[in-house]
């Protein structure tokens, strides 16, 4: 893994805590809010990852020598660079559980602390936070179009560095049950996967000596990969024979893969001559060039696919590339703090906050839900942000509060949980969610509200800023 | 940075290398070839970048204590496990210059070595090389547009995790002139850029107070940033009083900052009001949403901008997210290995080779490469790769060889260079491209030509493999 270090951040936090340091603030409080604008690929809703990563780094961050010897060859004078020697983030942190669904232009992590520890913390958290939850996102929309399938992460190759290695983890947390990166398998407790590569059986000069090579060393774990010649006329009769010749020597093989062609027609010939052989367990792995649209457009055409190996979509998170999460200031100074803009939806929501769910009795997700201050007794109704006539009665809903303290004071007060049972979380919260947020055409709208106390603390400080 | 070790790679590389191991075949010969297939971001031609890093990791790669105990548990068997144990990269390793300009289906990498060793390193080597040359042409093509204006990183937040930190590098490779990330900046020699957020802006009651707060700390290095509130009712004239302010005390405001609106417009009026209060010293930086379309409009239209800050679409390589690029076997088993496809396009080049590219006595490019075998005496002439009687004679140019040798029996023969060395190699090669090749749309074709040696070479084991 990365070793961290707290220049592992933009220039301008370290120029801007440097200010701060010499106008006396380095104690003051401030309250950062990481939230994002629009949801990624169209769809209606987003998944939560990399807290645990975030937490970790966040915990162990210092200014090493190296990063001291740097600042100072960059003209940092020495009474601030004492200060950094000394850096810890000592602040508190409320966030979105893992593997929880996000929606836009709502705190989804809070971060309070001395102005300049919250502020050295942005692009570490940003860094971390965009990338994990793009990749869980994209995951879980193939969890929904794989509809029980298995799915495994293969997109090392094409990932974009070392990011790769957190892909593998949020992949898990948005569905996949598997990775081909050995190193996120081990780190992050994944079960690992993968068999053979064409390069294998372009080894040999005969296919069929390549399959029973690999049959003979790892019998246990055979999936042959059957087009390098000819599919249908080459790789699937020699896979049938190892696989008779296995199943002669009381052994099993496991599956044979497509990586190239038309994989429905494929999938379907390929299963045919399985059965046709007797050879009714041998499951059916595809790969190339998958993504959730791709994978919803094979099992609607009835393709017998067992497995779905997805590399570059799912690493890459194309076509988005990324989330557009912020990390805005709500208060500071001793007061809330606003950033004005002509969009009145581009105006933040000031202070300290909490975000309710809105649910039902049955425990499904209404489908919206209601931003308030933290020190505000119960709300009751809600207000459409930017159309504040526009009034919900919440009588008939639970508010579940998302954000749960996960750093108090510098010190952690959750444990890390396995990225398995994120996942079961995350496909939880999916299911309570209504089908109209989950389809990928033009999906229904998550709304956001407003209790009063923002709402009216919001308008008074636009009021202040404009002069009224 | 991270700390690689071998299981940084797909699981698959170590299953097939289970079965040559037990195949008795870990002594044997194997050359790989890198390369790829699509020009990214349909452009005229690709930088090279990636190889350092990659030759960093590929030297000290190592199966770890952690790694070992995880293949175990996996089922590896002992004698398999041992020879992990053992395990280094000792193969040779031939390579394009890093910050060369580089174009598809012809080697720009080529790995010979045990096959076991040379399999484990593909994942690896394809992981960093992809990404790195991504961005590194991303990067090329907004140095094209910004004609000589200097181009900043501002990625780390928007990147994909820890790919963030090595697309810093391959940025400046590209032909930016520094980075945000502080990080990059230390362990790449690059140098950091960066002053103020919003957020610093936001703290203060005032706008002005702001920035007199930040020019009196930093009066050396101040850009203010004026987009807050309002950039030429507020933001401009702060800036400018402050600008006047810091004149009189014998400093120099360095830059105003714009991050919102039409930037085009608005630089010109900054322009204006800047030297209208006798500011023509200080400069205009612009960030939000860039790209190399973005740049090149800018500065269509005359937008007198000094510096530009590149975020999300640099580190992500947006719109293209990933480079193609795979590693194909072509030579094992004492012989040059073959990949058939329908597509004759598709099918790999077998043996081992090298790319000469075509140069006028002048020095400038013709705008092609012939790719022939290592063994071949001169070569006179390039035939077309899948219309053979398409000839062109090459006695008008002088052959460059492209590939070159990087890492002799696991042992480096080069030292590493800084950055920025290849960053100007870079510029010098895009100098000898022809503009057709350099232009955005439509690009001319570069060409690729075999020698006459390879094309048989092909033809027969083609052949060969089609029973013919």
């Amino acid at each position: 893994m990365f070793d961290f270090t707290a220049t592992y951040t933009d220039q301008y936090q370290i120029t801007m805590s440097q200010v701060y340091f010499h106008k006396g603030l380095q104690d003051e409080t401030a309250v950062f809010d990481y939230f994002f604008r629009d949801l990624p690929f169209g769809g209606g809703y987003a998944i939560f990852a990399g807290l645990e990563d975030l937490l970790q780094a966040a915990t162990n961050l210092r200014f090493d020598a190296n990063d001291l010897a740097l600042l100072k060859k960059e003209g940092m004078d020495a009474a601030f660079l004492d200060y950094l020697e000394d850096f810890r983030f000592t602040g508190t942190i409320r966030a979105a559980r893992e593997g929880d669904l996000i929606f836009p232009n709502r705190p989804v992590v809070s971060v309070e602390g001395s102005i300049i520890e919250a502020q050295l913390l942005e692009t570490l958290l940003l860094n971390t936070l965009n990338y994990q939850s793009l990749i869980a996102t994209k995951a879980s929309r193939m969890w929904l179009s794989a509809n029980g399938r298995t799915l495994v992460d293969f997109g090392l190759r094409r990932a974009p560095g070392t990011g790769g290695y957190a892909a593998s983890r949020a992949a898990v947390i948005g569905g996949f049950e598997a990775t081909s990166n050995v190193r996120a398998g081990r780190d992050y407790h994944i079960p690992i996967s993968g068999t053979m590569a064409h390069s294998f059986v372009q080894r040999y000069d005969d296919e069929l000596e390549a399959f029973r090579a690999f049959a003979e060393i790892r019998p246990h774990d055979c999936v042959l990969l059957v087009d390098t010649y000819d599919t249908l006329e080459s790789g699937m009769p020699h896979a049938i024979q190892v696989g008779q010749e296995m199943a002669a020597r009381g052994e099993q093989l496991k599956g044979i893969r497509l990586d190239s062609g038309d994989l429905a027609w494929l999938a379907k010939q390929s299963r045919a001559m399985l059965d046709e052989a007797g050879l009714e367990e041998v499951k059916i792995a595809v790969s190339n060039q998958l993504d959730e649209h791709v994978i919803k457009s094979l099992l609607d055409q009835e393709a017998p696919i067992d497995l779905f190996g997805v590399g570059t979509s799912l690493v890459t998170g194309r076509p988005d590339a990324a989330l557009d999460g912020v990390y805005k200031l709500a208060f500071a100074n001793n007061e809330p703090r606003l950033k004005l803009s002509e969009n009145i939806e581009k105006v933040n929501l000031p202070g300290r906050k909490q975000v309710f769910r809105l649910v039902y009795p049955d425990g499904s997700f209404y489908g919206g839900e209601v931003v308030g201050l933290t020190d505000e007794p119960a709300i009751d109704v809600m207000y459409h942000p930017t159309e504040p006539e526009k009034v919900l009665d919440l009588e008939r809903f639970e508010l579940q509060p998302l954000l749960h303290p996960v750093m108090v004071e510098g010190e952690r007060t959750t444990e890390p949980q396995p990225v398995q049972e994120l996942a079961a979380f995350s496909q939880a919260q999916l299911r309570h969610l209504p089908d109209e947020f989950k389809r990928f055409e033009n999906p229904h709208l998550y709304k956001i509200g407003l209790s009063q106390a923002l709402l009216e603390e919001r308008d008074r400080l636009m009021r202040a800023h404009r002069g009224g």
